[in-house]
């Protein structure tokens, strides 16, 4: 082997190692990073949440935010139905057999959460307080629609 | 006292009671309050960012959710500037009072941030994975001009 054709080969050898790698550690939608990631969009729903209702109940004034909140929620609702397919049911989850037993129930659960979020956009836009109570407490109950038959029980 | 006038002053009273415990529960704006608030800001963000660095690291194959966690996240950071203000820096947070010695550093690393934010917005649109990969990395060096400097350490 030629000093050249031994580099090369070395290089070669050297991408595979890094390919075999990536794939190993991270494997592209694994059960566990389809399960992370589906946890962090419900993460920043938390957060968004949490906060328009603390602007609900009057512990912040920060009702000009309320609209940006609503948004990013809305928009992440609408990504969730995908982030549980077969197969992600076990690990580190909270996720009930049920989602995929009775799976017509779960979809239309997240389908009544994303209308109540996108009217929770529309409620935002109002910049009234009593409106926005009024869509956070429909928010949050088609949250439940979904926590309460298909997540487990915190311990 | 007649009847009806009964009435109303213990109805005026109940009202008072619940105004009165509305404030002692929940004053607006109290420090307790705004600091509760921006950490569901940077939870949010920390949700919408994992998300884009998953996709990055080639943990997930959800390019095209990318826009919205971009998105989200940059109108987060728009918000967290006045989340600041003096007096909020005792208490369950880990700000550091540099953030009030040194305001004018704690602006420009907030203005960058939220350039770093728009332009992650602007690559997402691209749907090219090098581009977010290089947005990605502008972007979480700019959170760290506010992590380093401004933010307690981790023990």
């Amino acid at each position: 082997m030629s000093p050249v054709t031994r580099y090369l080969a070395s290089v070669a050898a050297g991408a595979a190692l890094i390919v075999i790698g990536a794939s190993a550690g991270h494997a592209a939608d694994e059960a566990e990073n389809i399960i992370k990631y589906r946890q962090n969009v419900m993460k920043s729903i938390g957060g968004h949440i949490a906060n328009i209702a603390a602007v609900a109940k009057g512990q912040v004034t920060y009702i000009e935010n309320v609209s940006a909140h609503a948004r990013a929620l809305a928009d992440m609702t609408k990504l969730v139905a995908p982030l549980f397919p077969e197969g992600t049911g076990t690990g580190k989850t909270n996720a009930l057999p049920a989602i995929w037993t009775d799976r017509a129930k779960f979809d239309a659960a997240l389908k009544a959460n994303q209308e109540a979020a996108a009217a929770m956009v529309d409620a935002a836009a109002t910049n009234d307080l009593a409106t926005i109570q009024a869509a956070l407490g429909k928010l949050g109950k088609s949250c439940g629609g979904c926590h309460k038959p298909f997540r487990k029980k915190k311990e």
